[in-house]
């Protein structure tokens, strides 16, 4: 990094420029298995003109720049960059506003989706998408995030009306509006929302909010095995019946999360858990559907969640998933990974799954957002034993393979990063050089997130 | 239009290109206010490689080409370029599946909605977006479209989850795939939604399909004045209550559309269409929140549309607004344009469009799918007096001044085409050099329905 510039973003930030060693490792990975790189310093700004001036001194030096938010991303979207900066949003966390006539808030990039939903509590709306790790919105837009209630809120791409971004050049623009649809020229929210840091800095997000139903149920099934579990998931979604989620855990999983999570009146079993918003009628129409669907399929009685506590107990379980599978030793790492297809694919792409890795004697944690055809393998590994990555990656490649044959996508809503660039090269080679052109213009010099998505 | 180009396309296409005035002409506007302006040629390729080779030539010639659908625009889409060819994909009208699994289908750019519908009727699923007009499933991509049932069914940009895409360069890209969800790469899905054929041409879409509900029920409400419907459906959306459709037609438009499409029961006065989807209790809980919303602010009892052929009666009378406003005269034209605000502004916004109008004596017929904040205002004028589109002109300048003021859009689905270009400006001025730059690339001849949009 060049001595002018650092002098620059200096004596700009002040003591919100770090060199240290242990705040910059701080900022040199997030949740994913990729070895930590450090970037040579991490700045903290504190609004978008100061974001703006970093970036055009950057952009000047051709200065690498990482956006970093809570650091959950499991792609390698943060891995840090060991010539340039990366500038964290940490201080970037305030709600701007908060409509709940209108159904709609706009919040700096930092503020977490947890942290949304407790200032909403009061105020009879609240912000559905959910990934497991209580993540940034910026990042969650950066990624074109979902999570386990997208079968009836649906994902980030739908749920952000509008956005603030500071562009390579400094530029700073806004996107959308607060009306509920546009069609006022490019979509230009779309192309950000899912961009990855790589075409600019998300600093505000303007989202859809929902109203809080009146009534919410949630309800644990469990079945002999997998096949059934998905197959019951499937049928659900083709009757068209209404859940607002539908969450598999499969046996390993099961095993983990009891544990973990303290699920002690559950069995080692693969099981499905059940939400259902709206009145307390509609909901006891859409639970005996369900509840037919399942026990048709062999289910288990549906055991209720019938307190808040309990239901909240059910979902951080869920929402656990992750860090209990990472909590299975000190010396492993994780392989995660994410394909999605359409749900009638969904029990040929996940036994296809289960059966490559019990075959190879692994254990294979896998969860999804079914009711979407979305699911995780989570696998456990040791990083110093080469031939276990290697298996791991090869399983992977055959994954993304079986997607792709089955009509569906290498990634649901992980996004690409450092892991699936090769992944999305096989998914859609015609559509990279359109992305790099786009990429190219919006960043000249290629100082956002390089090597991120694809390689220039 | 070069000789040579003319003959390579004569070569390829034989009988399938007309130089005819009278094909021509019918290709020379959509159904908006403009002048026609005939292109030079009017060709029919039969598939994406003929439109690929079409592309390719036009593009060594810098000849301009508008794709040309059902010709529905209201905003000057498909108005010719007397220096280049209108691209008819009257030839592309195939439905090429129908996952009804899935909730999704593939069909070919000039495939109809209704078309489509009728395809689907008895596969349990069906295709909810609803211009006015039975418009090319291509064109409603291209334009972002939406229709009445976008407050509980989206829109266009929701609706696709993939596109085959003809580019200038005449390269066949494919962007998507079938799964619900996807965050692989940028998102050019929603990039060439509402590109208004200036960056590619759309050639297949596919589609989300959504299940047939067990029960629909359709009603309607008058109201003694505008303020108590919009302040009704503003209420309804606000308390979260499940409504399919909510629309408005004001005094005018009823005035109008009692005597087109035979509305005898009803009354001239400002008047919501309601439909109800979901299951017969379901129904009964939304209906009773919105009968009582509606009374409480004076509105009239329910009429009920109880028969699929009275049901089919009020949405075809919704749907056929803008050619009973075209009907009040021969030499006359019609002046639409369409604002979206949010929910909590919408109020405010009608009345201030109905006052402007009123108080310079003329007559606006005004229609809403008011759950989205988004209404259109339909103005009759004698376009051989110059005062009066003037005037019209004044009034849209003033009307979408005021949307921007309250935080909404200069158009919730008619696109910008020509009537809007400098409203974008407007709107979204730090928008504007980034839009330009993926046209200048994706398009570097500047080929593609050039002067849309925005003029390079």
């Amino acid at each position: 990094m060049d001595s002018e510039l650092i002098q620059k973003l200096s004596n700009l930030l002040g003591d919100r420029i770090s060199f240290s060693e242990s705040v910059r490792n701080n900022h040199s990975k997030g949740e994913d298995a990729y070895d930590p790189v450090l970037p040579e310093a991490v700045v903290f700004p504190n609004s978008n003109e100061e974001i703006s001036k970093i970036l055009k001194e950057c952009n000047k030096f051709k200065t690498p720049v990482t956006a970093y938010g809570t650091g959950t991303s499991l792609e390698g979207h943060v891995v840090g960059n060991n010539n340039g900066i990366t500038l964290s949003l940490e201080n970037l966390n305030k709600i701007i506003s908060i409509n709940s006539d209108d159904f709609d808030c706009r919040v700096q990039a930092n503020v977490t989706r947890e942290q949304l939903n407790e200032s909403l509590k009061d105020k009879g709306v609240f912000f559905p998408i959910d990934p497991g790790a209580n993540a940034a919105l910026g990042g969650m837009a950066a990624c074109s995030a979902s999570g386990t209630m997208a079968v009836m809120y649906g994902t980030m791409r739908t749920a952000v009306l509008g956005l603030t971004i500071v562009m390579a050049n400094g530029e700073i623009i806004k996107t959308g509006t607060r009306a509920k649809k546009t069609s006022a020229g490019y979509n230009l929210t779309n192309l950000f929302v899912g961009s990855e840091g790589t075409l600019g800095i998300i600093t505000e997000i303007q989202l859809r909010l929902s109203p809080i139903p009146e009534n919410i149920m949630s309800a644990v099934c469990q079945f002999q095995n997998l096949d059934s579990a998905v197959l019951t998931a499937q049928e659900i979604i083709q009757y068209g019946a209404s859940v607002a989620r539908i969450e598999l855990l499969n046996k390993d999983q099961m095993d983990i999360s009891i544990k973990y999570s303290n699920l002690e009146n559950m069995d080692s079993l693969p099981t499905l858990f059940y939400e259902f918003h709206g009145s307390e009628s509609t909901n006891k129409e859409s639970i005996s559907v369900v509840e037919e669907i399942s026990k048709n399929n062999g289910g288990s009685e549906f055991s209720w969640a019938s307190t808040t506590e309990d239901r909240n107990k059910i979902w951080k379980a869920r929402h656990n998933v992750y860090y209990s599978v990472k909590a299975q030793g000190d010396d492993i790492r994780v392989y995660a990974t994410d394909v999605c297809v359409p749900i009638s694919k969904l029990v040929e792409c996940i036994q296809f799954a289960e059966n490559e890795i019990q075959n190879n004697g692994l254990k294979a944690p896998m969860v999804g957002h079914v009711g979407d055809g979305n699911f995780h393998v989570t696998i456990v590994y040791d990083p110093n034993k080469e031939n276990e990555y290697k298996y791991i990656r090869e399983f992977s490649n055959k994954l993304v393979d079986k997607a792709l044959e089955l009509e569906g996508t290498i990634t649901g809503e992980h996004g690409i990063g450092l892991q699936k660039k090769d992944y999305l090269i096989k998914q859609h080679p015609d559509n990279i050089p359109l992305m790099k052109m786009i990429k190219k213009n919006f960043d000249p010099n290629n100082i956002l997130n390089p090597g991120k998505i694809f390689d220039l």
